[in-house]
């Protein structure tokens, strides 16, 4: 019967077709992500791109990611930390009865102050699926950036850090951006500098104005300056980690970031697996499983 | 034969105008930052604004702040740390030989990042001689702010934070703003809150997220949310500084920010004493007479 799986997020809506033993026959993806879809559309959006995979009968399709926050289709609940697949399952929230589901996200609280995800869940269980690894840490970079530890298959815990979004508005909106070439491709020598400085005790607020200074004197070029500036704040990022003991993180994300990532945390002597896209369907593949079992 | 003191920003230019004796006579300002003046058009602005206070012929002025920058008036010379008054007035540089001249900036080096002030340095001088403090730690809050230490009336060293910045980007530019009024005046129990979240051991890139899920979860208000930012930022900044064996720190600023450090400080165990304005023309005036003894 097969399974569409639909990663549904803030600015991309992707999409893949599996077989009955998790084999992707098909992806599409299209730029119409919860931002660009209005108020009342999402069923009229869904069946422009997915209405030819959904047409058989006995159709399947998961959907995780912001499409169930409250600015998207529908309000999907949080599963609250220690959380596992059948846990997930119970909470689907049903768009069509045995049809559509929306995956629930995460919330964990750390002192009062909660923390959220959406649609990492699925690409964490499905890296738990593909890597054989039950327990550990595994990392999602992107806008924000999701630190999970998984325990015998359950994520236990996890923190969001703001990364990415710091990197788009500092490039884009603060005096930084003026002397940088914000898409320039990574620079390994100024990135591994950036990484470094961040370890000095002075904390990101001091080291940022690095890349305003180093621009100033002219010690760094505008392409080099963005890699600078990337590894000052992804070298902050894992300051705040539980990384020691860590011997390997499973980094799951786009190649752009997850590179950077590898290289920084070889730094401090933690190896790293790679997984891309193939985590997100993994993971719906493996709550279709359990949602079967839960049925039987 | 008085002196005209200038403080030209980036974004403002304010003058003040005081007798021999370093008593303001009269004070102004002018939305003309160096931003907002076209190329070559520095002598015409200073013309328009301050061409009353210059006409007599034994008048003196003394600029500091971003005129003496790449983008202002005349790039004046950096002084490197630890650096006095009689430093300040060898490099200083003139426009007018003996009647304008910009105040050099200062700058100190981290491993080989450097850092730089123009214009705090005035109003650091200025703040030792109203004080009588020569010897502890000045802090200038504004969008960069300065940590400077003052041993026996030199700056012997300084860091910069861009708190003040990263506050504007963040509340204007990122998802942060969305749920908050950036704007909102000083809630100081959601403030005091930020402050104490910034020293969970989790950094800025996770910490500024509770922000965002504070208000997903309906925990605190648009106004408080501003604070609580304003407190995480101003915690973390905190958080990197020598406040060790500080009793007392010399806060040099507009209220709105100083209020805000005078009670993180105090969560510290740390007391303030605070300056407006007033520093910098103090310091024009210390220079001023710094001038006069190196001629005579």
């Amino acid at each position: 019967m097969g399974l569409v799986a639909v990663d549904w997020g803030t600015s991309s809506l992707r999409g893949a077709r599996l077989d009955d033993a998790g084999r992707v026959l098909e992806e599409k993806s299209a730029p119409q992500g919860i931002l660009a879809v209005p108020a009342g559309q999402f069923p009229a959006v869904f069946d422009s791109v997915f209405g030819d995979w959904m047409r058989p009968a006995d159709s399947f399709c998961l959907i995780s990611g912001m499409a169930g926050s409250q600015q998207g289709w529908a309000e999907a609940p949080y599963e609250t930390c220690p959380a596992d697949l059948p846990q997930l399952v119970r909470r689907l929230h049903w768009i069509e009865k045995d049809r559509i589901a929306i995956v629930p996200g995460l919330t964990d609280d750390h002192g009062g102050v909660p923390d959220v995800m959406r649609g990492e869940e699925v690409q964490i269980f499905g890296a738990v699926k593909l890597t054989g690894i039950a327990s550990g840490l595994f990392v999602l970079p992107g806008t924000h950036n999701k630190w999970a530890t998984v325990e015998n298959g359950r994520v236990t815990g996890f923190r969001t850090c703001m990364t990415g979004e710091f990197y788009a508005v500092l490039s884009q909106h603060s005096i930084l951006g003026r002397t940088m070439q914000a898409d320039a491709p990574l620079d390994e020598e100024a990135f591994l500098r950036g990484v470094a400085a961040a370890d000095n005790g002075e904390g990101l607020l001091h080291n940022a104005f690095g890349a305003r200074t180093l621009a100033l004197f002219k010690r760094l070029s505008a392409p080099a300056l963005a890699s600078y500036l990337s590894g000052v704040l992804i070298g902050e990022e894992l300051r705040a980690q539980p990384l020691k003991g860590a011997e390997q993180i499973v980094l799951i994300g786009a190649p752009a970031l997850t590179t950077r990532y590898a290289l920084a945390l070889q730094t401090f002597g933690v190896g790293t697996r790679t997984l891309g896209a193939e985590a997100t369907w993994a993971g719906a593949h493996a709550l279709r499983t359990a949602c079967l079992q839960a049925r039987s």
